[in-house]
């Protein structure tokens, strides 16, 4: 009761061993002085021992090790999400690829569906999808998937899935497709994937839009796309056809959650710690990811991982585009800024929603499921200004982000690492962590400030950012216009 | 992973015999065969028998009589959520009103601390709180409550609360009380309750309509309501000084969660099924309550009790008043359309807020608190037609509610009976289950002819309601202008 007042959690484990065993033990010698009658009231001796009816564990400390008996321990705290799941037994995660041996018939066999042509945003997608990030979702989200994720968050299970994942359709595809067995969903007239017994239902957007993205104002980015799709959503089972590619030289970063985990075993890593980013990393950035690193490794981790996870799909008009972040990120590396020998830097192939504390928990969801065991989260994640531009602020409380992934239902096996927020140190000539006492000393370089100044061919202080990797961003900025 | 796939649970129990009691009992003298050889690999004998490591519950079926383990199954099934847990079992619910001890002191105590004047819903709100519908909610939400509630539809430790219950306060009052220990909230000038340690946050007010009502046109008469209301909510723990009463002639029907839990146990019920309504009754409704109690009877249950529930607190203006119901659910038990001696009739003191699918979970949680198992869903239930009437369409899915409520997290100890629509069959004279192999012959009375039959004084098909209950509700239309 005091445990469920303070929202603690509370395991009965029975420590099952006999009577004769602990007077045998007796490591305090209670026991023989219960039997001199020394002690009064003993429980076993003179007063009975109430086992408990419905323990949470037994431990049968006879017949176990202390060693058997402690992992008992640490698998009940881990399958309760109490401490985090290693990554070494993370199982494989479950991909929608057709298998290399039915390919060669898959596609003939695709070929007799009738086909739906589908855009650049639901290809990738069907990339989450296939490769697992999604999981268990098998497919495009059916009508109760998506009453759950818009409601809960979640998925049936218990498992964090806050973003809806549909595929929308326009009224006279739905009337002409209803009643295939089928489809083929082709992607600039290649067919990409079979999407199976589909169940079709109302794309109710004005529903969808204000509990995803708690407005329902036309003019953000994401939900302008949402008014101009189809009246309708598809949802089903998907079999896809071959691995995604777009052919940008980068998709060799486009590494999917189980190569992610291949990797990570493979560098011996005893924790993996993911960042998502959609924006240029700057050394506030870089402060972060060395301070989480330094804890992790004073928490007795010996090899942890720096998952570098910047977002790959949609992002709006005026953020720096992929290939171009790709290559300042390349440059911080380079730099070593960040270490290049404990950092896999990938590209996670989401499209981005600014969908605030609803999506963050999507992007932590994810790397939970590529083998992050704990995820840094910052200010205002996934947030952007608000679109009604008079109202001079942000869509979402800032720090709603870090609060709402904390408490969220369904990522187990993950630590939610917060933010501590960085600024330019004037007095030490370097970016470091926020103190408000001494609060004059410190600048915040702001992105519209950081454009202006790459846009004018400026410097920014030094110790901003890796030189190299400021180089990267001034050239895009100047070559914009 | 069998179960996982298919959605449904699985509980490892360790049935824990020795191997001798095992072919001491040999029910099927298979240990026997064994021994002799006639059977091969037999586990325990010639094959390892492999011990559940965390088992969900383990058997002593040597220590424990076949009741006792049968008692701890059934036991791990109701705290797991999969069966019911029985009525008489639920403890008592914690309630928010000062000792009556305490009384006399707590008065000129309250008296001391700046005074907020709240209005008549809030007042409502407070009365939901004090009695302990919303536990283990213990007062207006705080922050981090109010983001569980509105992202998760849920509190700590996954309990169900699907809307937020909230004060709003001015912006003055903010300023005015933002550093008191305690404020004393006043309805009309008298003082009904003290809010200690509050916390004010901001009331954001588009991301809170948007994500509890999925719409956010102004028209919706909640909505106008919370758009009119402060710009800051204010949180803390509630301490209610004294009953709070109406003084309409109803107190007697506004009995609390545990003077249901008692009233049903009085009773010796041993299923409780909650019908919520905020209409009158007609035989559809009433048909729908006999089914419910005959399948509880078929089930092996033995007394089955109603909590007929009508809501008790504001409701829109076109709406039947809460006077004129009850007198025309008293005439429905007086005729006996519903069996006085298995029904209590009783008010819900919480306001409508017409929030569908997100509603439908308070209303069920709500009356899981007061001991149901059972919870009757309609359709479209808390909905309404679109306030936006150029679409001419309701605002939710009908669907929705049941499924939405269905698979909502939290609700552990509730069984949720989904609605068989009910229309007037022609050719049976009454009314009877939609049958729509036989549309032509249903008459589906819509509030709207309803009410036009009424204010006319024409009457309805015989059998379609009670007509005493009838007579009341022709009144009260009669009267309107």
């Amino acid at each position: 009761k005091i445990h469920i007042e303070s929202d603690l959690p509370f395991f009965e484990i029975f420590i099952d061993t006999p009577l004769n065993v602990c007077e045998q033990r007796d490591v305090k010698g209670l026991y023989k002085k219960a039997r001199q009658g020394i002690i009064k009231g003993f429980t076993g001796v003179d007063q009975p021992y109430e086992k408990p009816d419905v323990p949470d564990l037994v431990l049968k400390t006879v017949e176990c090790t202390i060693e058997e008996c402690s992992m008992q321990v640490a698998k009940l705290l881990q399958q309760q999400g109490i401490i985090p799941a290693s990554t070494t037994e993370n199982s494989h995660i479950r991909e929608l690829y057709v298998p290399d041996n039915r390919l060669e018939n898959a596609l003939p066999e695709a070929k007799k569906y009738p086909t739906l042509e589908i855009g650049e945003i639901d290809l990738q997608w069907v990339q989450v999808l296939a490769e697992g990030w999604a999981a268990p979702l098998t497919g495009f989200m059916t009508e109760d998937q998506f009453l759950k994720a818009i409601h809960f968050n979640c998925l049936e299970d218990n498992v964090n899935q806050s973003v809806p994942i549909v595929l929308p359709v326009r009224t006279e595809d739905k009337e002409r497709l209803m009643n295939c067995p089928a489809i083929s969903l082709q992607y600039k007239g290649k067919i990409v994937a079979v999407l199976h017994k589909p169940q079709f239902y109302a794309h109710r957007k004005e529903e969808r839009i204000c509990r995803q993205f708690g407005t329902s104002h036309p003019d953000h980015p994401y939900i302008k796309m949402i008014n101009a799709s189809g009246d309708f959503l598809v949802g089903g089972t998907l079999e896809v056809l071959g691995r995604i590619k777009w052919n940008d030289g980068l998709d060799e970063y486009r590494l999917t959650p189980n190569e992610l985990k291949a990797k990570f075993k493979q560098m011996g890593a005893d924790a993996v710690f993911a960042f998502q980013l959609r924006n240029p990393i700057h050394n506030g950035h870089a402060l972060l990811m060395q301070d989480t690193r330094k804890k992790l490794l004073s928490r007795g981790y010996k090899k942890p991982v720096l998952l570098l996870h910047p977002l790959g799909g949609w992002t709006k008009e005026d953020d720096v585009p992929l290939p171009v972040r790709m290559k300042q990120h390349e440059a911080v590396l380079k730099e070593k800024v960040l270490d290049p020998a404990s950092t896999v830097l990938a590209i996670f192939p989401s499209p981005m929603m600014y969908a605030g504390p609803t999506e963050v928990q999507w992007h932590a969801k994810a790397r939970m499921t590529a083998g992050a065991q704990f995820y840094i989260v910052g200010r205002d994640p996934a947030g952007l200004p608000h679109p009604d531009k008079s109202k001079n602020c942000d869509l979402y409380d800032p720090t709603h982000g870090a609060r709402v992934l904390s408490s969220a239902p369904g990522l187990p096996a993950l630590e939610i690492i917060p933010f501590r927020v960085a600024a330019f140190d004037k007095s030490k000539g370097k970016m470091d962590f926020f103190d408000p006492s001494r609060k004059d000393d410190f600048d915040f370089i702001s992105g519209t400030k950081m454009r202006s100044l790459a846009r004018t061919g400026l410097l920014p202080p030094d110790g901003f950012m890796a030189p190299t990797a400021w180089q990267v961003l001034a050239e895009y900025y100047q070559n914009l216009k």
